[in-house]
Protein backbone atom coordinates (compact mmCIF):
# COMPACT_ATOMS: atom_id res chain seq x y z
CA UNK A 1 0.00 0.00 0.00
CA UNK A 2 1.23 3.46 -0.70
CA UNK A 3 -0.92 4.95 2.01
CA UNK A 4 1.68 7.23 4.00
CA UNK A 5 0.86 6.51 8.08
CA UNK A 6 -1.59 7.85 9.71
CA UNK A 7 -1.11 10.20 12.52
CA UNK A 8 -1.88 9.68 16.22
CA UNK A 9 -5.71 11.63 16.23
CA UNK A 10 -6.37 9.15 11.94
CA UNK A 11 -5.38 6.55 14.57
CA UNK A 12 -7.88 7.38 16.96
CA UNK A 13 -10.88 7.66 14.27
CA UNK A 14 -9.81 4.88 12.60
CA UNK A 15 -10.30 2.53 16.11
CA UNK A 16 -13.69 4.16 16.89
CA UNK A 17 -15.06 3.50 13.38
CA UNK A 18 -13.98 -0.25 14.01
CA UNK A 19 -15.33 -0.06 17.91
CA UNK A 20 -18.43 1.87 16.09
CA UNK A 21 -18.71 -1.39 13.05
CA UNK A 22 -18.59 -4.36 16.31
CA UNK A 23 -19.58 -3.18 19.15
CA UNK A 24 -22.28 -0.10 18.21
CA UNK A 25 -22.69 3.46 19.41
CA UNK A 26 -23.31 2.94 23.01
CA UNK A 27 -20.91 0.63 23.86
CA UNK A 28 -17.92 3.08 22.17
CA UNK A 29 -16.37 4.91 24.48
CA UNK A 30 -13.51 7.67 24.70
CA UNK A 31 -11.60 5.80 27.27
CA UNK A 32 -12.08 2.09 25.14
CA UNK A 33 -11.34 3.75 21.83
CA UNK A 34 -8.29 5.26 23.18
CA UNK A 35 -7.52 1.65 24.25
CA UNK A 36 -8.47 0.36 21.38
CA UNK A 37 -6.51 2.42 19.48
CA UNK A 38 -3.19 2.54 21.35
CA UNK A 39 -3.67 6.29 22.44
CA UNK A 40 -3.16 8.08 25.72
CA UNK A 41 -6.72 8.80 27.16
CA UNK A 42 -5.45 12.47 27.80
CA UNK A 43 -4.35 13.15 24.06
CA UNK A 44 -7.72 11.16 23.03
CA UNK A 45 -9.73 14.09 24.72
CA UNK A 46 -7.26 16.62 23.79
CA UNK A 47 -8.44 15.63 19.87
CA UNK A 48 -11.52 15.51 20.71
CA UNK A 49 -12.83 18.34 23.39
CA UNK A 50 -16.22 17.47 22.48
CA UNK A 51 -16.03 14.08 23.67
CA UNK A 52 -17.71 11.32 22.38
CA UNK A 53 -20.30 13.02 20.03
CA UNK A 54 -17.56 14.24 18.14
CA UNK A 55 -15.88 11.35 18.01
CA UNK A 56 -18.42 9.40 16.70
CA UNK A 57 -19.38 11.98 14.21
CA UNK A 58 -15.79 11.78 12.55
CA UNK A 59 -15.57 8.10 12.58
CA UNK A 60 -18.69 8.16 10.67
CA UNK A 61 -17.41 10.42 8.13
CA UNK A 62 -14.07 8.63 8.15
CA UNK A 63 -15.77 5.10 7.49
CA UNK A 64 -18.27 6.85 5.11
CA UNK A 65 -15.66 8.12 3.13
CA UNK A 66 -13.64 5.10 2.79
CA UNK A 67 -16.13 3.17 1.55
CA UNK A 68 -17.45 6.32 -1.20
CA UNK A 69 -13.49 6.41 -2.41
CA UNK A 70 -13.24 2.58 -2.61
CA UNK A 71 -16.56 2.83 -4.69
CA UNK A 72 -15.54 5.59 -6.73
CA UNK A 73 -12.51 3.48 -7.62
CA UNK A 74 -14.14 0.43 -8.38
CA UNK A 75 -16.82 1.87 -10.57
CA UNK A 76 -14.40 3.37 -12.79
CA UNK A 77 -14.82 0.02 -14.56
CA UNK A 78 -18.70 0.52 -14.70
CA UNK A 79 -21.67 0.20 -12.62
CA UNK A 80 -21.03 -3.93 -12.54
CA UNK A 81 -17.80 -4.74 -11.93
CA UNK A 82 -18.25 -1.78 -9.07
CA UNK A 83 -21.10 -3.50 -7.75
CA UNK A 84 -18.58 -6.15 -7.53
CA UNK A 85 -15.84 -4.57 -5.69
CA UNK A 86 -18.26 -3.12 -2.84
CA UNK A 87 -19.24 -6.28 -2.54
CA UNK A 88 -16.57 -8.13 -2.00
CA UNK A 89 -14.89 -5.55 0.28
CA UNK A 90 -17.97 -6.15 2.51
CA UNK A 91 -17.79 -10.30 2.24
CA UNK A 92 -13.90 -9.55 3.36
CA UNK A 93 -14.81 -7.47 5.73
CA UNK A 94 -17.14 -9.70 7.65
CA UNK A 95 -15.13 -12.95 7.02
CA UNK A 96 -11.83 -11.93 8.44
CA UNK A 97 -13.92 -10.20 10.94
CA UNK A 98 -15.38 -13.46 11.99
CA UNK A 99 -18.82 -12.24 11.83
CA UNK A 100 -18.00 -9.63 14.71
CA UNK A 101 -17.57 -6.97 12.05
CA UNK A 102 -20.22 -4.68 10.61
CA UNK A 103 -20.35 -1.34 9.20
CA UNK A 104 -20.02 1.69 11.30
CA UNK A 105 -22.33 4.07 9.52
CA UNK A 106 -25.36 1.52 9.96
CA UNK A 107 -24.73 1.47 13.99
CA UNK A 108 -24.95 4.81 14.76
CA UNK A 109 -28.44 5.12 12.79
CA UNK A 110 -30.20 2.69 14.97
CA UNK A 111 -29.78 3.59 17.95
CA UNK A 112 -31.68 6.81 19.18
CA UNK A 113 -29.61 9.38 21.27
CA UNK A 114 -30.05 9.79 25.24
CA UNK A 115 -31.24 13.77 24.38
CA UNK A 116 -33.53 15.13 22.40
CA UNK A 117 -31.00 16.75 19.91
CA UNK A 118 -29.92 15.09 16.77
CA UNK A 119 -25.93 14.08 16.94
CA UNK A 120 -23.66 15.26 14.59
CA UNK A 121 -22.54 11.14 13.90
CA UNK A 122 -26.61 10.62 12.51
CA UNK A 123 -26.14 13.58 10.04
CA UNK A 124 -22.72 12.18 9.12
CA UNK A 125 -24.43 9.01 8.63
CA UNK A 126 -27.25 10.26 6.06
CA UNK A 127 -24.74 12.00 4.29
CA UNK A 128 -22.53 8.52 3.82
CA UNK A 129 -25.73 6.51 2.71
CA UNK A 130 -26.23 9.56 0.44
CA UNK A 131 -22.95 9.48 -0.55
CA UNK A 132 -22.34 6.22 -1.78
CA UNK A 133 -26.39 5.91 -3.78
CA UNK A 134 -25.43 8.95 -5.88
CA UNK A 135 -22.12 7.68 -6.65
CA UNK A 136 -23.91 4.00 -7.69
CA UNK A 137 -26.94 6.51 -9.85
CA UNK A 138 -24.43 8.51 -11.54
CA UNK A 139 -22.20 5.33 -12.66
CA UNK A 140 -25.83 3.91 -13.69
CA UNK A 141 -27.09 6.82 -15.63
CA UNK A 142 -23.82 6.81 -17.26
CA UNK A 143 -24.28 3.15 -18.56
CA UNK A 144 -27.40 3.47 -20.07
CA UNK A 145 -30.00 3.42 -16.95
CA UNK A 146 -32.63 5.67 -16.97
CA UNK A 147 -32.60 8.44 -14.00
CA UNK A 148 -35.32 7.13 -11.69
CA UNK A 149 -34.62 3.56 -12.29
CA UNK A 150 -30.79 4.22 -11.37
CA UNK A 151 -31.37 5.76 -8.33
CA UNK A 152 -33.98 2.84 -7.06
CA UNK A 153 -31.46 0.74 -7.64
CA UNK A 154 -28.65 2.67 -6.41
CA UNK A 155 -30.63 2.72 -2.95
CA UNK A 156 -31.89 -0.88 -3.31
CA UNK A 157 -28.08 -1.46 -3.61
CA UNK A 158 -27.44 0.42 -0.44
CA UNK A 159 -29.92 -1.14 1.76
CA UNK A 160 -29.81 -4.78 0.38
CA UNK A 161 -25.95 -4.75 1.55
CA UNK A 162 -26.28 -3.09 4.68
CA UNK A 163 -29.06 -5.19 6.00
CA UNK A 164 -27.03 -8.42 4.49
CA UNK A 165 -24.10 -7.40 6.38
CA UNK A 166 -26.18 -7.55 9.82
CA UNK A 167 -27.82 -10.51 8.78
CA UNK A 168 -24.50 -12.45 7.84
CA UNK A 169 -23.47 -11.60 11.54
CA UNK A 170 -26.37 -13.40 13.04
CA UNK A 171 -26.65 -15.93 10.61
CA UNK A 172 -22.52 -16.76 10.85
CA UNK A 173 -22.84 -17.45 7.15
CA UNK A 174 -22.19 -15.14 3.97
CA UNK A 175 -25.07 -16.68 2.21
CA UNK A 176 -27.14 -13.68 3.04
CA UNK A 177 -24.68 -11.35 1.28
CA UNK A 178 -24.11 -14.32 -1.54
CA UNK A 179 -28.09 -14.43 -2.33
CA UNK A 180 -27.89 -10.32 -2.41
CA UNK A 181 -24.70 -10.78 -5.47
CA UNK A 182 -26.57 -12.88 -7.16
CA UNK A 183 -29.57 -10.75 -7.57
CA UNK A 184 -27.89 -7.69 -7.16
CA UNK A 185 -25.80 -8.14 -10.40
CA UNK A 186 -28.89 -9.80 -12.36
CA UNK A 187 -30.41 -6.01 -11.74
CA UNK A 188 -27.40 -4.41 -13.06
CA UNK A 189 -26.61 -6.19 -15.87
CA UNK A 190 -30.03 -6.01 -17.05
CA UNK A 191 -30.47 -2.47 -16.25
CA UNK A 192 -27.06 -1.13 -17.97
CA UNK A 193 -27.53 -3.99 -20.72
CA UNK A 194 -23.99 -5.48 -19.61
CA UNK A 195 -25.74 -9.22 -20.49
CA UNK A 196 -25.66 -12.16 -17.93
CA UNK A 197 -21.64 -11.98 -18.63
CA UNK A 198 -21.33 -8.74 -17.29
CA UNK B 1 -58.77 -5.32 17.86
CA UNK B 2 -59.68 -8.97 19.36
CA UNK B 3 -56.12 -9.65 20.44
CA UNK B 4 -56.14 -10.25 24.42
CA UNK B 5 -54.75 -7.76 27.69
CA UNK B 6 -51.10 -9.07 27.02
CA UNK B 7 -50.44 -10.35 31.06
CA UNK B 8 -47.32 -8.40 33.07
CA UNK B 9 -44.54 -10.04 31.58
CA UNK B 10 -45.88 -9.97 27.52
CA UNK B 11 -45.45 -6.48 28.58
CA UNK B 12 -42.31 -6.13 29.63
CA UNK B 13 -41.00 -8.44 26.85
CA UNK B 14 -43.16 -5.96 24.27
CA UNK B 15 -41.43 -3.33 26.21
CA UNK B 16 -37.87 -4.05 25.52
CA UNK B 17 -38.45 -5.26 21.97
CA UNK B 18 -39.29 -1.75 21.35
CA UNK B 19 -36.39 -0.15 23.31
CA UNK B 20 -34.13 -2.32 21.54
CA UNK B 21 -35.89 -1.15 18.20
CA UNK B 22 -35.27 2.44 19.48
CA UNK B 23 -31.99 2.20 21.21
CA UNK B 24 -30.38 -0.32 20.09
CA UNK B 25 -28.91 -3.56 22.78
CA UNK B 26 -26.25 -2.23 25.10
CA UNK B 27 -28.64 0.83 25.79
CA UNK B 28 -31.11 -1.30 27.57
CA UNK B 29 -31.11 -2.19 30.45
CA UNK B 30 -33.23 -4.25 32.56
CA UNK B 31 -33.99 -1.02 34.90
CA UNK B 32 -34.51 1.06 31.74
CA UNK B 33 -37.19 -1.90 30.06
CA UNK B 34 -39.46 -2.02 33.82
CA UNK B 35 -39.49 1.85 33.58
CA UNK B 36 -40.15 1.97 29.90
CA UNK B 37 -43.36 -1.31 30.39
CA UNK B 38 -44.54 0.67 34.13
CA UNK B 39 -43.27 -3.07 35.83
CA UNK B 40 -41.62 -2.77 39.23
CA UNK B 41 -38.45 -3.60 39.05
CA UNK B 42 -38.11 -6.64 41.00
CA UNK B 43 -40.98 -8.56 39.33
CA UNK B 44 -39.15 -7.83 35.85
CA UNK B 45 -36.13 -9.88 37.43
CA UNK B 46 -38.89 -12.55 38.99
CA UNK B 47 -39.96 -13.12 35.32
CA UNK B 48 -36.03 -12.94 33.64
CA UNK B 49 -34.10 -14.29 36.94
CA UNK B 50 -31.27 -14.58 33.97
CA UNK B 51 -31.29 -10.91 33.19
CA UNK B 52 -30.64 -8.84 30.60
CA UNK B 53 -29.61 -11.58 28.05
CA UNK B 54 -32.51 -13.36 28.52
CA UNK B 55 -34.87 -10.94 28.38
CA UNK B 56 -33.21 -9.58 24.98
CA UNK B 57 -33.45 -12.90 23.55
CA UNK B 58 -37.26 -13.17 24.49
CA UNK B 59 -38.01 -9.82 22.90
CA UNK B 60 -36.46 -10.52 19.64
CA UNK B 61 -38.16 -13.91 19.38
CA UNK B 62 -40.80 -11.52 20.37
CA UNK B 63 -40.59 -9.38 17.74
CA UNK B 64 -39.09 -11.93 15.02
CA UNK B 65 -42.65 -13.65 16.00
CA UNK B 66 -45.25 -10.85 15.47
CA UNK B 67 -43.25 -9.71 12.68
CA UNK B 68 -43.69 -13.20 10.97
CA UNK B 69 -47.29 -13.62 11.81
CA UNK B 70 -48.03 -10.72 9.88
CA UNK B 71 -46.15 -11.81 7.05
CA UNK B 72 -47.44 -15.22 6.56
CA UNK B 73 -51.17 -13.39 7.17
CA UNK B 74 -50.20 -11.31 4.46
CA UNK B 75 -48.58 -14.24 2.25
CA UNK B 76 -52.06 -15.86 1.90
CA UNK B 77 -53.01 -13.49 -1.02
CA UNK B 78 -49.71 -14.13 -2.49
CA UNK B 79 -46.08 -13.04 -2.32
CA UNK B 80 -46.34 -9.55 -3.86
CA UNK B 81 -49.84 -8.39 -1.67
CA UNK B 82 -47.12 -10.04 1.03
CA UNK B 83 -44.91 -7.79 0.02
CA UNK B 84 -47.05 -4.80 -0.08
CA UNK B 85 -48.38 -5.64 3.69
CA UNK B 86 -44.82 -6.10 4.68
CA UNK B 87 -43.53 -3.09 3.39
CA UNK B 88 -46.80 -1.37 4.84
CA UNK B 89 -45.65 -2.51 7.82
CA UNK B 90 -42.68 -1.28 8.31
CA UNK B 91 -43.16 1.99 6.93
CA UNK B 92 -46.02 2.69 9.31
CA UNK B 93 -42.99 1.77 12.28
CA UNK B 94 -41.13 4.27 10.75
CA UNK B 95 -43.53 7.30 10.28
CA UNK B 96 -45.12 6.74 13.45
CA UNK B 97 -41.96 6.22 15.39
CA UNK B 98 -41.06 9.71 13.92
CA UNK B 99 -37.78 7.77 12.59
CA UNK B 100 -36.71 6.65 16.04
CA UNK B 101 -37.56 3.61 15.71
CA UNK B 102 -36.33 0.41 14.03
CA UNK B 103 -35.83 -2.84 13.78
CA UNK B 104 -34.78 -4.98 17.56
CA UNK B 105 -33.94 -8.13 15.43
CA UNK B 106 -31.53 -5.82 13.08
CA UNK B 107 -30.29 -4.40 16.46
CA UNK B 108 -28.84 -7.04 18.47
CA UNK B 109 -27.54 -8.26 15.23
CA UNK B 110 -24.70 -5.50 15.17
CA UNK B 111 -23.41 -5.16 18.80
CA UNK B 112 -20.85 -7.74 19.56
CA UNK B 113 -21.15 -8.97 23.21
CA UNK B 114 -19.25 -8.04 25.93
CA UNK B 115 -17.80 -11.75 26.44
CA UNK B 116 -16.77 -14.21 24.30
CA UNK B 117 -19.98 -16.56 24.49
CA UNK B 118 -21.90 -16.23 21.76
CA UNK B 119 -25.87 -14.72 23.20
CA UNK B 120 -29.38 -15.90 22.78
CA UNK B 121 -30.24 -12.95 21.43
CA UNK B 122 -28.16 -13.53 18.06
CA UNK B 123 -29.17 -16.46 17.57
CA UNK B 124 -32.99 -15.42 17.69
CA UNK B 125 -31.86 -13.01 15.43
CA UNK B 126 -30.47 -15.32 13.09
CA UNK B 127 -33.98 -17.75 13.88
CA UNK B 128 -35.79 -14.52 12.96
CA UNK B 129 -34.09 -13.91 9.81
CA UNK B 130 -34.14 -17.30 8.97
CA UNK B 131 -38.12 -17.47 9.56
CA UNK B 132 -39.01 -14.57 7.46
CA UNK B 133 -37.14 -16.07 4.52
CA UNK B 134 -38.38 -19.04 4.43
CA UNK B 135 -42.12 -17.69 4.60
CA UNK B 136 -41.31 -15.67 1.42
CA UNK B 137 -39.29 -18.02 -0.43
CA UNK B 138 -41.89 -20.52 -0.05
CA UNK B 139 -44.79 -18.26 -1.21
CA UNK B 140 -42.61 -17.58 -4.10
CA UNK B 141 -42.47 -20.79 -4.88
CA UNK B 142 -45.65 -21.49 -4.34
CA UNK B 143 -46.24 -18.78 -7.07
CA UNK B 144 -44.20 -20.16 -10.44
CA UNK B 145 -40.47 -18.78 -9.05
CA UNK B 146 -37.81 -21.11 -9.04
CA UNK B 147 -36.24 -22.64 -5.56
CA UNK B 148 -32.94 -20.57 -5.99
CA UNK B 149 -34.45 -17.57 -7.75
CA UNK B 150 -36.79 -17.72 -4.67
CA UNK B 151 -34.47 -18.00 -2.05
CA UNK B 152 -32.31 -15.34 -3.68
CA UNK B 153 -35.63 -12.70 -3.83
CA UNK B 154 -36.47 -13.81 -0.30
CA UNK B 155 -33.20 -12.81 1.14
CA UNK B 156 -32.68 -9.47 -1.27
CA UNK B 157 -36.12 -8.68 0.19
CA UNK B 158 -35.66 -9.30 3.53
CA UNK B 159 -31.69 -7.37 3.70
CA UNK B 160 -33.06 -4.51 1.50
CA UNK B 161 -36.03 -3.72 3.57
CA UNK B 162 -33.57 -3.87 7.02
CA UNK B 163 -30.77 -1.79 5.72
CA UNK B 164 -34.20 0.60 4.12
CA UNK B 165 -34.87 1.25 7.66
CA UNK B 166 -31.56 1.60 9.08
CA UNK B 167 -31.30 4.82 5.85
CA UNK B 168 -34.73 6.15 6.87
CA UNK B 169 -34.34 6.82 10.18
CA UNK B 170 -30.14 8.57 9.50
CA UNK B 171 -32.20 10.61 6.32
CA UNK B 172 -35.46 11.41 8.04
CA UNK B 173 -37.32 10.40 5.07
CA UNK B 174 -38.77 7.47 3.53
CA UNK B 175 -37.18 7.71 0.11
CA UNK B 176 -35.01 4.94 0.85
CA UNK B 177 -37.65 2.14 1.03
CA UNK B 178 -39.78 3.47 -1.23
CA UNK B 179 -36.93 2.76 -3.61
CA UNK B 180 -36.49 -0.42 -2.23
CA UNK B 181 -40.43 -1.32 -2.51
CA UNK B 182 -40.38 0.05 -6.16
CA UNK B 183 -37.82 -2.25 -7.21
CA UNK B 184 -38.66 -5.20 -5.01
CA UNK B 185 -42.22 -5.02 -6.43
CA UNK B 186 -40.82 -5.07 -9.85
CA UNK B 187 -38.69 -7.95 -9.07
CA UNK B 188 -41.45 -10.60 -7.48
CA UNK B 189 -43.89 -9.51 -10.59
CA UNK B 190 -41.83 -10.45 -12.82
CA UNK B 191 -40.51 -13.91 -10.81
CA UNK B 192 -43.82 -14.75 -10.29
CA UNK B 193 -45.71 -13.80 -13.35
CA UNK B 194 -48.10 -11.42 -11.84
CA UNK B 195 -47.35 -8.60 -14.64
CA UNK B 196 -46.60 -4.90 -14.20
CA UNK B 197 -50.60 -4.46 -12.94
CA UNK B 198 -49.96 -7.22 -10.26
Amino acid sequence: MSEKEPSPREKIVAGAADMLGRRGLNATSIRETAKHAGAPLGSTYHYFPDGKAQLAAEAVRYAGGRVAAGLERALRQGPVAGLGAYLDLWRTIIVDGDYRVGCPVLAVAIEEPGSGERPAALDAAAEAFDTWQSLLAASLREHRTPPEQAAQLAALTVAAVEGAVAMCRAQRSTAALDAVDAQLHALLRTATGEGAAG
